[in-house]
Order: C-alpha cells, then structure tokens, then sequence
C-alpha cells in the first residue's frame, strides 16, 4: 500500500433506502477506523436518489436525481450501487465501470442475470466489480468460496438464503397453519414485502443459487438456469408428513457438482425439501440464513448468521468497499471472474434427488404391489415404506432412494392414475439424509 | 492480472509431514485447476525433510535437507511452511521474506508469539504473509475478519478452536467419564498427541485466540498476552453440575472489545466454561471447530467446520497460495497486517465474567446468609441460587451476575475458607447466556 496516497477515495451512493442510509451513516461513523483499514479516507461524494427530498438522515447537498451524472463524474473513484432490479442500473453500472470506477453491488438480480457483461466491463477496465452483499447479507460467503477455497474441490453448496420463506416455513411447522396464514403473518411483522412473489416464487433463491454455483464451480451460472420451485404449494399435511419422518420443511438452494468425471456438469436448484431434524440446516430459523459447503479436502463447513437487513447488508457493502479502495490505492484488482471450468448445467430431470411421497389409498390386498410396481417401472427403487392408519384412514409413506428427477416426477403422474389412491397427500424432495 | 505471464510459479515447501504431503498431492492432482486459478501454473520445486529416506510418497528429487539453501534460491517464487514450532522455522521464514518470496505459513505457535517481526518483513519486502490454516484449518476465518468484516466493528470473537479438547469433554459429557479416562481415550484414538500439553493446558488455543484478537481488533496481541486455563482439572462433578444446569462444558477461546469508550481495550482468555445446551456452540461435538463472531453491523455469524487434519489444513493452505500467487502475477500484495487501533489487553483480573459455583455445604440455617454475605462482599452479586439435596449432602448451587474476574476469585477464595463448607465441587465460568 503506497504510504504516499493522500486524497480522500471519493465514493459515489446510488440509492439511499434503508441499506444506503446505513451505508451513509457508518461511512461517516466509523470513518477513522475506515480510513485506518483503507490507508485513506473515503469521502462520500454524492447520492442519487429518486425523489430530493425523502432523505432527511444524510447530507443534503449530496443529493441528486441524475445518477447517470454521478456516475460519470471524473472525481469519483467508486460507486456502491443498492438500488436494486435490471435496469437502469446495469446501464449505470456499466457506464461507472467504464469510466474507471471501482464498484460494489448488492444487486442480486441483476448479477444473476447479467453478471458475465459486468465483470467483462470490469476486466476491461482494470476495475473490480464486488457484491458479497447480493448473497446471503453479512454473512462472509462469497469470499471465502471465491479466495479461501481456491485450493480445494467444491462438490456441494445448500444453504437457506431466504429469510422470508424461512420464516414462512418456520412458522408452519411451529403451529401447523397453512401456507397462506403463515404468509399474513409474515407480511404483518415486515417479513414479507407486498408482493411476496420474489421470496415465496424462489425467485430471490435461485439468483442467489446461481451467482453461488457460479463461484463454487468456476462456470457461468445464470438465473434461468436454475430450475425453480417455489413454497406456494406446500401445504399443513407436508409438514406433518415431514414432522411424523422427524424432519422439517425447508427451501433450499443447491449446488451440486453432477455427471461424470469424463463429462461433468453443475446441477442448480432451489425447491422446498424435507431435511432431517438433527441435519445442523433445521435448527435455522426465522429470517436467519445459513449455507454448507462440502469441498474435498476441506470436508463440510457451515456458514450462518443474519441474511437480509439494513445493518448486516451494510456491514457487507463496507468490507467489500474497503477491499476495492485498498485495491484502488495499491493499483491492483481482486480476484475477477472465474468462469474457466465452463461445466454445462444439467437439466432439472437428470438431477438425482430423493422424494418422499405421502399417498391416501385403500387400505386392501395388492395396493402395495400396484405402488412399488409404478416405481419399479420407473427405475426407482424405494428405501423405506411404512403404512398408517387402517380402512378409509390409510396412508401409504414412501421414501426413495436417489434417481432422476424425471424417473421420480413420472412415478408420481403415473400414481395419479391409479383409483385406489385416493389423493397424494404429499410429495416432496428429501436432502440432507445420509448417502445411499 | 497479466495475460503475459507465462512461466511457472515456483513453490518451496517446508516440512512435508501428513499436511505437507497433502500439500504435495494436491499441487499434482489438482494441478490443471489451481493453474487456471491462479493464471500460471504453479510448480513444486523443493521440499526440505529433517530425513530424506522418508518420503516415499513424493518426488524424491525434490527432497532437500537443506531448508536454508532452499529458501534463499532465486528461482523460488512462493514458500509453503507447515513445520511447526518457532526456530528454526522463524529464520528461514524471515529469510524467505527478505529475499522476495511470499509465504503461507500454518504455523500458529510462531505467528502468536512474533506475528509482528514477520508482518515487517513481510511489508519491507512487499510480499504477503497468508496463514488461514493456523487457525481452524479449513474453516474460512482469518479471511472473513480480515476482509469481509473490514467495514464493520467486531464486538467480539468466541470459539471452539481446539479439536481435542473438545474431543475430550464431548466425551466426558456423553459418558460420565473423568478427565484422566477421556484423554486416554482420545490418546488411543489418535485425537491426543503422546504429550497432550499444548493441547489440555490450553496453549494451542491461547495462540489461536493471539491471532484471532488481533485481526478482529486491529491490535498487536501475543500468547503471552492471553490468559489461558486449561482442562485439566475440569472433573466429572463439574459436568454433572453443568448438566444440572442445562449446559455443558466447552474450552472456549475469547476475544471482547472490553474497557470503555474513552479507554478501549481487548480481553483476550481461554478457559474452560458452562454454556447452555441450547446455545449453537454445545451442539459443536468431537474434533469440530466452532467460532462465534459478533460485529455492530452485522450481528451474530458462526463458522462451523473441521479445525485439523491433513485435508482441512492442506486446503487452507492451497486457498492461501492461489491468493499469493495470484497477488504475486498482479504484482500486488494483499491487506497486510492492521494494528493501527494499538488496544491495550485488559489484565484478567478485570475483565467481566460470571462464575458458578457449587458447594457442598451444612445445612443449616445461616449458611445462605454466610454465603451470600461473601459475594456482597466482594460485590458481586447473585443472579440464581438453589439448593440441592438436605442434611449432609446439600449443595448449595449460585450464578452470579457479570463481575469483574478478581472479585469472583477472591469471593472463592474466601468460601474456602468457611468451615461450614465442605468443599467447593465445582467453580466454572459461565458463558453464552443472555446479557444482564
């Protein structure tokens, strides 16, 4: 670090809802201790917002409405970008990136979606493009799956990255409610937004999934690649089909190297899952997130803490703007992107995964024959089976072993054509249980 | 990074035990990946052995009992030490350092006691210092507080940083059994050195927390500066009683930004404590890590994984070396080391803590009163107390609140001087419960 760097580093803030405003207020706060780390102090030098004047809590003369301006602005050396969505902020970013700026992001969707066009900005320009916040808030993910573990083989990324959902989830199996009251609650306590369709979807999940496989498997990853299913249908009676299992409901993204040592590929989804109580991911709950990562030679490894917020979303941006202003003054750039493996991401239905299926039947003779026929049929072969309740009461609960997803998917369909059965009380994946 | 770096990156290793020779294995198995990683490939070119004839595993031409003439070569880029212990290791080190080279060191004995002498050189010769795996092998930590964590301020750090230790009193919990019966269980199964010291006593988790202090504080600590208890005189009375509790009893490595705002200080200890069940650390069984990292932004984040092996440290290593590899083809160098807070380390004696105490007592009237009487004394006061059992097997059982840690020794001491007394069966800190 050059002892002669003098001037402040100029930081431009685009946004100041809640995380910016934290982000304002600690930059002025804790400006020594910043100063200290950095080996220069960083100046906020400007703020665009939407509307001049909702912002009481910052200095107004850094106000501005004109972004693409500050941007652009020769003064600024970096910009931290907590607007969120598509556009206009890939265009701004671009624009900043372009110009020589270094940049931090917490903008998930947009690096999901587009994150290979950024960081060709950001390469081409000698900058660095940082956004530890877009996953999993403060909880220190993305570097240690990018630097740490740079030595090691990444077999397996699953993790809880949503709060919302979880807290969704968590209340289900505490009280039984269904889905929908669950949700209510979640959307009084400020758990949910309005419109909960980018938590409840999976959507949040799966661009968090995609940026995460990204990392771990060094290939480009995609939020349309990663086959998506939300906790929408998950109903009372899968929760206490997964309690009487001694498991819980969870919604998990997964990472997963699959296919062959000839011809591998990356396997990414996020789905609701039954997991067992005793796996370390059921304990996790209300809003808090929490990944495994299992690595070769490193073995599993857990991260956890609090996943969204104002002050651990912040904490992240001003680790990540520290690292690239000590970059900045030492006139070197992070580790880039890491895309040199170029694994194919296989389809959903090739994906080997376990169900667990609950289904209401006639209790008579050769029923059971008749459902392990559809399996067998199918190729999948069953781990356990156990019957409840006798007469018109009768469930049938069926565990597999792995097989593709496809095979399991048409077992179910094929279920749904037999009269004896008289619903599918519940069908759901199950992770986290020991390997075949 | 420069596209025009095409030679080699020549690797030295020092020591080539069972992590030196995962180290070894995995530089060849892994070659094509970390050469992509890095952006060269990266080329063993030495390993210096105390005895040549037994390495079978590795090249043989390699093989140096000169560790000094290895590291001075010019042809060498980047050394990997995993010797251990503070001399020879410290010279070659500072020698590898003065003549260019950046160094990966697992060694945590060493950079706890003079991390300082070799983070000069380190700058004055514009290399890096990495050393993840010293502490919590392959759990990302050092990188997490170092950088992740560089924009927020870390209230404190507590963890499970020693396996057999832990090892130790998971087994005395399970089983009942006493400290000398576990240990020489985790003797037989490999988990206890043939001398245990470093270990049971305490040291190897004093070092850790030096290390872990001083990054999370931005201050120079040393082991010496730690206080450090080890558990060796925890007894099967002192579980039990902690079972009574709802706890159990875990070596916990402690570091607080203790002292006040116009007089910061860091407390930094090791010592055995009661901790509810119910806290995430109990649950960290056998030879896991476990680390418990609080900040003001970011709130509570825990790190979880395996804290030694051969596997573990080998990938801590190998994640540390892409890094200085890749700083080295940039001709950068990492964040180095930050002392720039220069806290003063708070003495034991005055550090905030919350004792339980067992004692077996008379019971008769007046003996609360006599008991009480000595806390009040030393001001100290009493957040439970209960009695066990009547007549000659009464044990009186009292928590107390936060005092500073002279006051609870001196309060103990003066129980014991009490005839009515007749032993104390168990004092032990007590950690993880809610705040007063």
């Amino acid at each position: 670090m050059s002892e002669a760097f003098e001037r402040p580093l100029r930081v431009a803030l685009l946004g100041c809802g809640v995380v910016g405003s934290a982000v304002a207020r600690l930059l002025t706060e804790q400006a020594d201790d910043l100063a200290a780390r950095v080996g220069a102090p960083l100046q906020l030098a400007g703020i665009a917002v939407r509307r001049l004047n909702r912002h009481p809590d910052v200095d107004q003369s850094l106000l501005t409405t004109d972004a693409e301006a500050l941007v652009s602005r020769d003064d600024i050396d970096l910009v931290v970008e907590v607007i969120g969505g598509i556009e206009p902020v890939r265009t701004l970013l671009l624009n900043a990136l372009k110009s020589g700026k270094s940049v931090v992001s917490a903008n998930k969707a947009l690096l999901a979606e587009d994150g290979a066009t950024l960081h060709a900005a950001a390469t081409a320009n000698g900058v660095d493009l940082y956004y530890e916040a877009a996953v999993a808030g403060a909880i220190p993910l993305l570097r240690p799956l990018r630097e740490s573990l740079a030595g090691d083989r990444i077999t397996r990324v699953m993790g809880i990255v949503n709060g919302t959902t979880n807290f969704i989830l968590s209340r289900m199996d505490a009280s039984g409610a269904g889905f929908a009251e669950a949700l209510a609650e979640a959307t009084a306590l400020g758990y949910a937004e309005a419109d909960p369709t980018a938590d409840v979807d999976g959507f949040d999940a799966a661009a968090k999934a995609a940026i995460l496989a990204g990392l771990a498997f060094h290939t480009r990853v995609t939020a349309a690649d990663v086959f998506r299913e939300g906790i929408s249908e998950v109903t009372a009676a899968d929760i206490a089909s997964a309690n009487a299992m001694g498991c819980t409901v969870k919604l998990l993204a997964i990472c997963e190297r699959s296919g062959t040592e000839e011809s591998p590929s990356v396997a990414v989804r996020v789905h609701p899952a039954m997991i067992p109580r005793t796996h370390p991911l059921a304990g996790v709950g209300d809003a808090y997130n929490a990944v495994f990562v299992e690595a070769e030679s490193a073995g599993s490894l857990m991260f956890y803490g609090r996943g969204a917020g104002a002050g651990p979303t912040a904490s992240a941006v001003l680790g990540d703007l520290v690292a690239v202003a000590r970059n900045r003054i030492s006139g070197s750039r992070g580790a880039g992107e890491s895309a040199y493996a170029d694994l194919a991401v296989q389809p959903i239905g090739e994906v080997q995964t376990r169900y667990h299926v609950a289904l209401d039947v006639a209790d008579k003779p050769g029923v059971l024959a008749s459902v392990a026929g559809a399996f067998a049929d199918n190729g999948v072969s069953i781990r356990t089976v156990r019957q409840e309740g006798r007469g018109d009461a009768a469930t049938l609960v069926l565990v597999t072993h792995d097989a593709p997803d496809a095979a399991l998917s048409a077992t179910v369909r094929r279920l749904a054509g037999y009269d004896f059965i008289r619903r599918a009380s519940s069908v759901l994946r199950v992770e986290g249980m020991p390997a075949d």
